[in-house]
């Protein structure tokens, strides 16, 4: 039976969760409820989505960072339960989502400002318990309110649209420009999104044919990654080249082909990551003078225009939410989205208002 | 007989020239003078330095561009000799550099401002006869007027002074910050000369014990590329990382660890010419959220300020400049560099003052 590794329980009440065990396996179980700590908020979550590094740790691939049991899941929508002692900016009741990065605040990147790549950074889902329970205590600072017209169903989206929306912001993307989008899964959409709605023409370059179509029927033009890309971006761009290209497939041939599709002076933004060093074209960096940056999670900043672009309507959700399944379907929906089926899968972890 | 490409001579007059004609071959011959045409300007050369590329042209690793016979060179100081019709701003008898640049001012590089990277960019001394000829016609914008305090023979560091400028300035390196360079070539020792000159802690990487030497004869700290440098900058910032990485070696090697030697949201600079796709550590760039920058050539605010930094006497000419030769020995100097031996070798063309 799987057990929280909280130290302060209630005691009486328990809580279903959803963990993985290792070897591949995801048991749902209960456990029991943590109350709050000084400084903590205990959560009752409504949806919690799976992303890719979800499918990492359920396939062992982070088997030598995670400890296990680990209940797993860190793009959450939830209401507040209970608070610690000294949590005094939060009521109960309230609608939130969840930032799961924890940082120490004292290593040289936190003490420069760049908190969210804390060379000590904690991340909650991964590093200790995630989302995928119905009870889930943490950190009070790691807890954003949500406005009242967006549902706890698409707030779940949250955390996914901030990464797009600091991989733009990364960028330096202004209104206008042409942006190659290498990749077309939860997160490559959505930085599609996100660009387009900063006022630049996306063009979506994509090797499966379903998630091609899904992103050209959200209005984007699509290539084929077997097509002669650079050719075909040049034609587009009056020969200059794409302003900004984002690789976002975690693809060999894609990192190959990205210098060639950047103007003079573009920039390449590495979002996907990639576990091997990647062969990169560096005399185009050089001849181009292109700027390559790495993007990694998201700021404060970026969750909360996250959290302004699903209340606007802007996101697509339910383009991009493929499916909602309880948490006793959790294993179900890992190999869904592990066979290629679907987009983004919710699991609805408790109460959906 | 090796003579000029031009077609406007003066018939009468012949010039000493130092051409590549093919095969590793370098010939000292006399050739036509070229008169001004429209726009143009005759000079007298007096220092020309030979540099990486000149060694490259020599090798017939560039046989591909460069039509042969090709008198090479491009780092020239000179005084203006003669004027073509239209050329107002300059002098005879003015003591000038060159800058070998030729943008076509249509492409959408220089369209959007960058014409030192033009998409078809002339460079002159490579796709166009240079500067190791006594007499030698170029287009009058390419003209620089050199300060009378700064003699010809410094002043023929122009050109690589600019590209240390240019690499520096594309870092966007301020003072305080610490710096690695990796390769102490010339061009390594300038851009850590201008890091140091704009208040930076330079750290100076070189697996040439001699090169290493001289790097450290100028003060700065040197590393063996053999160290565990990764460790060394570690301790070097605090825990941190370089705030800047110059790669300048062109070595797989230095760009496998580069990565690893700078702090989160540093910045590395690609200013090596790569001629074959490297591997990098793209899951450092990643998750440390650095920026990687190409440099290539410069743009004129970095050759004036080239010029600034010579004239006040900053960069140490003394200890750069290995020798300096006749024309009549430029094969000798070619070898003698392509030997590992001297850093900088200047051939004096023709007049000194």
């Amino acid at each position: 039976m799987t057990t929280t590794t909280g130290t302060t329980t209630t005691g009486t009440t328990t809580t279903r969760m959803a963990a993985y065990v290792g070897d591949g396996v995801v048991t749902v179980t209960d456990g029991a409820v943590r109350a709050p700590a000084r400084g903590e908020v205990r959560l009752e979550v409504a949806y919690t989505g799976i992303c890719g590094t979800d499918l990492h740790i359920v396939h062992g691939a982070m088997d030598a960072r995670v400890q296990r049991p680990l209940v797993f899941g860190h793009e959450a929508s939830a209401v507040v339960a209970e608070l610690g002692e000294g949590v005094g900016e939060l009521v109960v009741g309230q609608r939130v989502v969840v930032v799961p990065l924890v940082w120490d605040g004292t290593c040289p990147a936190c003490l420069a400002g760049h908190q969210h790549v804390c060379q000590n950074l904690t991340f909650v889902g991964i590093d200790s318990p995630g989302a995928l329970q119905e009870s889930w205590t943490v950190p009070a600072g790691t807890v954003v309110p949500l406005p009242d017209s967006l549902s706890l169903h698409d707030a779940a989206l949250t955390e996914p649209v901030a990464v797009a929306v600091h991989d733009v912001r990364r960028s330096g993307l202004r209104g206008g420009e042409r942006v190659v989008v290498l990749g077309a899964g939860p997160i490559g959409v959505l930085i599609s999104t996100v660009a387009r709605t900063a006022g630049a023409e996306v063009v979506v370059v994509e090797l499966d044919e379903q998630r091609r179509a899904r992103a050209a029927d959200l209005g984007f033009r699509t290539l084929d990654p077997r097509d002669d890309l650079e050719r075909l971006v040049e034609e587009w761009t009056g020969g200059a080249g794409a302003d900004v290209v984002f690789e976002v497939s975690g693809a060999a041939a894609a990192v190959a082909v990205a210098p060639r599709l950047a103007r003079v002076r573009g920039t390449l933004v590495v979002v996907a990551i990639h576990p091997t060093p990647r062969e990169v074209d560096l005399q185009r960096v050089f001849w181009r003078e292109l700027t390559l940056v790495g993007a990694r999670v998201y700021e404060r900043r970026d969750v909360e225009e996250a959290i302004d672009l699903l209340t606007r309507g802007i996101v697509p959700v339910d383009r991009i939410v493929s499916s909602v399944r309880p948490l006793a379907q959790t294993a179900q929906a890992v190999e869904e989205l592990a066979a290629g089926r679907g987009l983004k899968v919710l699991i609805q972890v408790g109460r959906s208002q």
